[in-house]
């Protein structure tokens, strides 16, 4: 998406002979852009654990261009297939718990190791990292080819001219992706397509990644958008002043119930009370074909209570801006950070898919994806990958 | 309630000839407890204005004890009378919109003006401003009594130890109040029973009341309690570690609309998803007893956007620990600040009265505080208060 007139994907090549791997340092945002070079794989590694990059598609394709660095030094090793999969292991390491990561390393290695001899490695490992990045951007293209007609939708009912009022939560936006986002590629498809929106973006504390990222985002391409509270969203439905809920998920159970960040579940609530719809948009990767019961199912990940008991922004000193951390809890106050929440199905009103809309049932998801849950021993992320 | 051991309440007299008023100036809380001596009108003025102190029983108690220093400083004046029309003006215009404070300003002007001779002032405005004190704190105790009940019963369930999880939002605490709060009372009450209770605090954006005051007040009396991000209340009931939750008002309809800190809705749904009780703790000065709707009658004020945009803290620094301001937005996001919302009646539970539980209702409330609606042209505040 657009950054001071210019598009931009979180990760990219530059250059050739041989291209370098860039990408956003999303650590600076909202107040200062950083581009990075990815080096080697050692530089990469600290790129993904220290989250210069974040979000589940941008982890995955940063991976795919670490391993595509990690071609480039695997084959000046006397054992170049013993490098690389301690490469692959480097790389795996750096978040567990991503499951883009994992993925991204294992095709990498699995088609340079079929490949056989390394003469060709660099090359194909290159095209796969490109595949990877692009079939991102395009699952997330089609999340907003899909979700667009909602808008239309609330727009053709509106005066001429009167903004479509969706409220988002957290940042399911490009900067988690390589383009487009989730949860924002209906909105910037209908922006770009001259329909009038204008986004609530709930600040999202603790890690204000509404209110850092999302406002960003929006800001940078040019759409109109308002930081809210996150207390605020329920009030402003009430007076009709949001038509539509757009969220993203970071798990969602075959039968519809939503993980994502915490609060979530608070705004579906408020939500089906007044009657407006609320969506939730994703690549089919992040579906569990395993879980029923997402609220007793999905683990949910306490993380450190500094999140919650310190914030950080722009402090103007003698020496200019500067970002810094406030303690905003007196010092003998605990705190308790849980990341997540679900919301259950019954509160969600469809999903945006890259295959299209489907009710949050089981039914509904099996239909868009028939056969899934039964391969699900196999890699759902490799049967959602779309064959392009 | 305690601070570092010692009872306080949030304004009081201290030594004789004259007595003299001290507050507590919440604005340094609670990094720092600071103690300020109101030495006449104008610093009295300036403390309601500048919010040293803040809460509708506060600030009436404060206005109550200006009005004392008021007659001390009129009765030198060659016209006291008029002079002391003109003190009172003086501090009913520093906050306009609150009830409390106009109602104890004219209190004071009427029995001194009934008085007659200013020779007598002093003594009758200080016993006055006494009892407006003394009565908030008495009506505050009366609901801690009252709301006791619903923790004993709570934890009568539990096994022995096991502590009551009570979810509060902002601060209905004794910071807003002469002593004991609304919303606290009842823990206050049950922890000095000795029944254990632990209490889940919402930190309040934008301006984070619960993570600053609610979180020191229950610390300093030695209360345990967690802070928690306002997004965090939901998933914690789906998983059963809230029991009850009970929050303050700031004007609650005849029908039992309740308006509160923005964010309180969500809670009430929350509370109502999972089965949870929800209690409204207020003493009956709060009951607006003209308006039926609460969400479409109570008009909602709009703070200031730089709440949302930027927030408060402790940062460490060369020179020690100080309070400073961050920007937490991006310089190109707008933002929007409702103060409050309405919670309707069919989210709450019960509400907790100086006289009472009685139901959010028309029916229930009317039982309460028969005539009241009837006589809702003659001051609400003054019959509620009770006759002591």
């Amino acid at each position: 998406m657009l950054v001071n007139g210019k598009p931009y994907r979180t990760v990219w090549l530059e250059g050739t002979n041989p291209p370098r791997v860039r990408i956003i340092d999303q650590r600076y945002l909202p107040f200062r852009f950083v581009v990075e070079t990815l080096e080697d794989v050692a530089s990469t590694a600290i790129a993904i654990k220290e989250m210069h990059v974040r979000g589940a598609g941008c982890i995955g394709a940063t991976a795919g261009f670490g391993m595509y660095l990690a071609a480039l030094e695997a084959i000046r090793h006397s054992d170049p297939l013993q490098a690389l999969r301690g490469f692959a292991e480097q790389l795996k390491t750096t978040r567990p718990t991503a499951v883009n990561l994992a993925w991204a390393v294992d095709r990498q290695f699995q088609v340079l190791e079929k490949a056989g001899s390394p003469d060709g490695w660099v090359a194909i490992a290159l095209e796969t990292a490109r595949n990877i990045a692009d079939e991102d951007a395009h699952s997330c293209q089609e999340i907003g080819r899909h979700g667009l007609p909602l808008i239309q939708e609330v727009a053709s009912r509106k005066c001429a001219g009167a903004p479509v009022n969706i409220l988002t939560h957290c940042n399911a936006g490009w900067l988690a992706f390589v383009d487009y986002g989730s949860a924002t590629s209906p909105i910037y498809a209908a922006h770009d397509a001259g329909i009038p929106v204008h986004v609530w973006v709930d600040e999202t504390r603790p890690r204000n990644q509404g209110a850092r990222l999302t406002a960003w985002e929006l800001a940078s391409h040019g759409v109109s958008h308002t930081v809210i509270s996150d207390n605020a969203g329920g009030h402003l439905m009430q007076h009709g002043q949001v038509d539509l809920v757009i969220t993203g998920t970071d798990r969602t159970t075959y039968t519809g119930d939503v993980a994502n960040k915490i609060g979530t579940y608070l705004k579906a609530l408020a939500a089906m009370d007044n009657g407006v719809p609320f969506y939730v948009a994703l690549p089919s990767s992040t579906f569990d074909w395993e879980i029923a019961d997402g609220i007793h199912g999905i683990p949910i990940e306490e993380r450190p209570a500094k999140e919650v008991t310190h914030v950080s922004g722009l402090v103007s000193g003698a020496c200019g801006e500067d970002e810094t951390t406030l303690q905003i809890l007196p010092s003998g106050s605990a705190a308790s950070n849980p990341a997540f929440d679900v919301t259950p199905a019954r509160l969600v009103t469809g999903l945006i898919t890259e295959r299209g809309i489907c009710t949050a049932t089981e039914e509904g998801i099996a239909r868009l994806f028939p056969g899934f849950r039964e391969c699900s021993s196999h890699s759902a992320l490799q049967l959602a990958t779309p064959k392009t």
